[in-house]
């Protein structure tokens, strides 16, 4: 068919995280139109993030073949006590920009997701296990999402940390900064109560 | 810098339609990360797809070099009378799903933006109006977006054909499917009570 480049590109990047069908029409219009050289730009830049990037053998944020473990890894000012366990490595990139973490971090790659099939073999979870036994780690903090995925995740994660001498704590749930009660929805609500907090 | 690559494969991602710095961090990591090929495989496909894919010389849909004008702007199979005026290719594919269209089309490649500093020469208005002189069309359908930009490039659209022995509509505007009042808002709801149908 003649259009079959144009249904493998949407495919393609209908493949790509939180990218739906129409998303991917959209994308792959700019990308073929391409009025300003976008497309040929990604391609390149592609080539070149496939053939230098790589994920760090420690904590699994990117960096590149030649820079292993990664600069968070090595960084001597960050409190190497301290690790927060991420589902993805762009997780990372979330709580850098926040200023609100001076530790370290491990990215497991992903969540138990048994919709998806993917199961405890597909994380990181021996990387961090044997992480323990090397760095003076003093607490895990799980930052995994907040739905069921995460909930199973974390669980999986605390569980395997039993009986090492770890504490490990999770990220609280609440109200969102900027918003209120009536945006709420009633688990949010629930767990905003049950955390709250002292005057 | 080390990780210059991975920083120009998330502000290419970010140039696309609707992409935001969040995603498309999500997205590169997905991509340099690769479990599965997907890095490799988008960009055969992008390097493909910007081979062999052109828009339709016609109409702007997408299509391929040899294939021009498209298969919807030569089936004869559909009416010509009647062409429907979208803002970008891919709004051509959300139509025909819906099965509601059986004329042709014509993409101006864009809406009037201001903001993005997107005028009347951005568009492809000249190529309508040659159609006008040389196709039996009839009705020319507007089916531009419901904020700001798409009512003033439907205006200009309108303002372009007067004079032309020629009906310009506009598509219904007023409640979604499956909605009810409480989710409208004022606008949609105003448009919903002026434009009601009588049982």
């Amino acid at each position: 068919m003649a259009l079959e480049a144009f249904e493998k590109l949407v495919a393609c990047l209908a493949r790509l995280p939180g990218i739906g069908r129409r998303s991917a029409e959209r994308m792959a219009v700019r990308l073929v139109r391409d009025p300003d050289g976008l497309g040929r730009e990604l391609q390149s830049v592609l080539e070149e993030s496939r053939r230098t990037l790589r994920p760090c053998q420690w904590c699994g944020a990117v960096t590149t073949s030649d820079q292993q473990p990664c600069r968070l890894c090595t960084d001597p000012r960050r409190d190497g006590r301290l690790v927060c366990v991420v589902e993805e490595p762009n997780d990372i990139a979330v709580i850098e920009r926040s200023g609100a973490f001076y530790g370290r971090y491990h990215a497991l790659m992903g969540k138990l997701s048994p919709m998806r099939g993917e199961g405890v073999r597909h994380l990181r979870l021996q990387g961090l296990l044997e992480r323990l036994d090397r760095e003076p780690i003093e607490e895990v903090i799980l930052a995994t999402s907040t739905d069921v995925e995460g909930d199973a995740t974390a669980s999986l994660v605390a569980e395997a940390l039993k009986g090492r001498a770890v504490r490990v704590s999770r990220l609280a749930l609440g109200l969102p900064v900027s918003s209120g009660v009536a945006y709420a929805d009633p688990v949010t609500l629930q767990r905003a109560i049950k955390g709250r907090n002292v005057f």
